[in-house]
């Protein structure tokens, strides 16, 4: 079986500047082989992503590295410039991520899972749910068009596989190397290797991805659920 | 088997004008049937519902609609009047809330279901469920007295039925006429059927009820859940 | 709420001659307050429930406890007469409950849950959920005529409620007296009780009422789940 | 998103002649429409499913009826020949299938639900699953040659979708009219609409694959989940 | 089996003063005769809890019951100094609870469920799973020092066992006496045993304690379930 | 946190040759540094297991390659002798292994998930799952006498971590050599490194334990399930 994702506009909403690379940025290759068109939106600015060594001016540090990792994908990216470790389902948050699904116009989107451990992807993830449909409702006014339907909404997998149950998996085998050197981009935080709190992140997600590639029979995969709910689940 | 209503007073409370209709007002009219006294509270104007020909004044218009649709019903009414699209589980919605509970003292609460599709009903759902245990106790103060114990509480189904376990099914083949009427009175809203984001509501409500039907061996059901928890379980 | 057993024929279905009492019994006692009719299907001779001082003709006297329970009860006993510790869902056992259920014509069939703790239970629940269907199937011939519909089926309460989610509670506060009193037939299990393996029975039985009404709001309480399958589901 | 299913050999397995039409023929067609190879596996020879006024010889029958609709299909058809209501995961039945596998060599297998409603389509669920495994492996002979490696499996949506939660949705909408002519060629079967414990065919069909579209955002869908165990997953 | 806590320093993240009493204190107890440090962090001031004779002062009073219970434990305490009935995560909370967890320096934080029956034990649940990420976060800045990993989270039982699916049992049998008499020493409460909404509090913590003893083969138990999350997991 | 297995007896009852290796070996281990009495039941002569050259007398083979595995761990060794996949819950199968346990007369079983992957790991489960039960009853006979009460069960977790959602883990770090070793005995499932359907093993293994270890804060981790049923839970 092979999903296609000719003709789709993929738009990943992610909390932090890497959690895109370590949870779906093998998808987002392949459907850009697809020819699809991609998105990328950071909800936070990093901030206090800080290895042992601080880096002076590290929201501007981390813009960069995502925009350097965006520009390997060919990505469009946005910013949502909400504070690390602060991000909640506000009113103003809510609308910030309605305006910026309406400026990217997706067909899918993916989100966090409700079930991921840190507070802010659960924030991005109920803040990415309500979003695809206000984003498609004209009585919520920003200052783009609304959508003329809500996008579709994939949940990703949780970072370490913890919880999460899949329910599909696709296939990134031809696009690893990529997904290695978007992370490559990511210094300030390939740094926090010494960090007693912090796992190196290149052995996280290459056991991540193996894994869930020897879960579905591929050399690597990215797992997925649909959210099944009225309007934003669509038939393949 | 049987589920008697007789002696209850049942309190729907659901986000928007028409939600009552399309998951519940089959056992509303049940439950009058067997002599219960019901209540319907409507936490947002609407205001955001907009058909593709806009209608001035559509808070105004929707809250004679849900009147219109009470009446037919014969169930008292109350309005959150919270705005469309920004319900959140807030300490003043609490505090409303609760009041709303207080005046009517029911014996058992619909709320909508955690898992169901709209933002806003999920802030109704834990609205709902905090309301009807804070309504018995007596340090929340509010203009009305405290009940003297909170009353049951269940999950109504999903709208479309999406990603919702029935725990049970109640049977309304005998009131499907009323529940189509009631949904009739919301004009604002059938005059949406030409809306891409928008299913034409009453097909929405036909295909659901008697889909429920067909799985609990009746021509028409609507679904529930018990809410399983401390105080707000009753045993039948 | 009240649910009402009126004009239902209620059969339990149950492996040993003692697990209707520590299950089902109050839920019976209900039913038949409400006129319905009762009956109870024991599967096995419960020929291995040996106490310390073993009982010669341990099956026969078994048999005897069980009729006095049922005679206290009011219902129509059932023997499938399979042997203790050896229950499967076999063709020869599936036509025996088949029969026993064209026999009964129960309209609603409480079963053991699949996720109960002792094989035979386990066995009788798929035994109690195929023949539900196969007696309403002109096709599997015994020697009574088939129903006209499947009756509805509950799974019951596992023992000790380990890993049940209750769907209901049923209040069986009024007859928690008659639930003890069939309870303390079963003799030659209550010698039991100084039996490493064995809990005193009537303990195990009141802390089990006594919990699940606490979950429910009255003094004691009995849980079920329907079985929410095509044809075997009724709405209330 | 478009899921493709060229070069892919897929085989549904079902209990009965008429269960492929109720549950995954418009995916077959689907299939087929991207030029997969389709075969479908009637395990029971449908022989208990007689209509009030009975057939002789209903075996060949149905077979007949079955091999119309296959036709309609283009499908390759094998029949495992076990008797209506007596399918268990016995070693002959194991045997069977796995043959049956083996001479089409599936890429991709469509079984029961396990959840599903009648005791034949979870023995078939249970065979199919476990037959996709020994169809693999050398060690298990039958007639014709082990595969190089399992065929992935997808479990189908339950007959009035009850208990099932969908993995994902498969957009059927082209292919209505060849399910609903497939289902038409099971005459005998359409013949028991008036018949108290059967549910008229064609509104139970069509109520589903229109419920399960309303869900997924098409006209008409069938509902899957995949088989998430070793070396039975493929990435997509 | 024994689960050890020698060498760990666990502390308790509870809504109300006498939560950690019904909830975990046996469990604090063993780990105190293990070796371990205790903590005892109590989020409100229980000023709504008043009996029907209302007690003026009920903060200070209730927190010289919680003090004298904390001594009959040896627990170090904490108290969050919210309003009773009023708990959310919202990010002065969130601080509060970090800095806590920061001066106990825990290796294990008993939290409340997330399908606990009431608003604030969500809330409370909420706030320990974020605060135990954060409190290991260099980037959140509070008055103490960081942790250098995060402590590992179990989610305690649901009052009345309402919904919670234990992951294991820890044995009290041998505490509950202390567990009793900490109990006792919230007279404020017990004081409202005549209340209708109120459970008497001793029959409700023995009766659970008992229930999930007997699940467990033991005379009283209190039941846990994991956090099975990224960096709050510890293998045993 | 530390579980001690001090004073157990523990026996793991797999269905193929190799299983304890792959999935609780340094548990096994873990509980031996305890000074456990380690047990090992395998069910199946392994003898379909064949390598792409295929291997003479492969039952003999195989029972010596177990025998070697059994020795580095100290583990005594029980055979089923039932043929690999044909294992099934039947009458003699039981009282085979109700047999084994009364002669190990373990204190903690552990036994495959229900879920797990291959036929013959779900029946294992099932009868270790029965057969702790019945060993306990008198009223069930075999040569050996009958436990005094029901061992603890734990469900180890599937291959490939499939499907399996872990109730704790055990900290194997210290034991993955020994582990290793283990594994290595089995030189007849190694040579099947080049065979389409069968994974290289020693990957499989340590992509296993790596990945849970990383799921729970250290290098190396089995996950398990309690088994949560009357009688075969222990608090610990």
């Amino acid at each position: 079986m092979q999903l296609s994702f000719a003709n789709e506009r993929v738009l990943a909403v992610v909390a932090h500047p890497d959690d895109a690379e370590l949870l779906c940025a093998g998808t987002l290759a392949r459907a850009q082989a697809d020819s699809a068109t991609i998105g990328v939106c950071v909800l936070t600015k990093g901030d206090k992503g800080q290895p042992n060594r601080p880096i002076k001016n590290l929201p501007a540090v981390r813009r960069k590295e995502t925009q350097a990792a965006a520009k390997l994908l060919g990505a469009e990216l946005f910013f949502g410039g909400f504070s690390d470790g602060e991000l909640t389902d506000a009113p103003a948050a809510r609308r910030r991520v309605v305006e910026i699904i309406r400026q990217f116009r997706p067909t899918l989107v993916l989100a966090h899972a409700a079930e991921d451990y840190h507070p802010d992807h659960r924030a991005a993830s109920v803040l990415a749910e309500a979003a695809t449909w206000f984003a498609a409702s004209r009585g919520h006014r920003t200052a783009s068009a609304p959508l003329t339907e809500p996008a579709a909404l994939w949940f990703m997998d949780t970072i370490n596989m913890s919880g999460f149950a899949p329910g599909f998996y696709v296939d990134i085998s031809a696009h690893t190397e990529l997904k290695e050197r978007m992370l490559g981009c990511h210094r300030s935080q390939l740094a926090r290797a010494d960090d007693a709190n912090f796992s190196p992140l290149l052995d996280l997600m290459r056991l991540q991805f193996r894994a869930r590639g020897a879960q579905a029979g591929v050399a690597a995969a990215e797992a997925f659920r649909i959210h099944d709910a009225f309007m934003r689940t669509r038939a393949w």
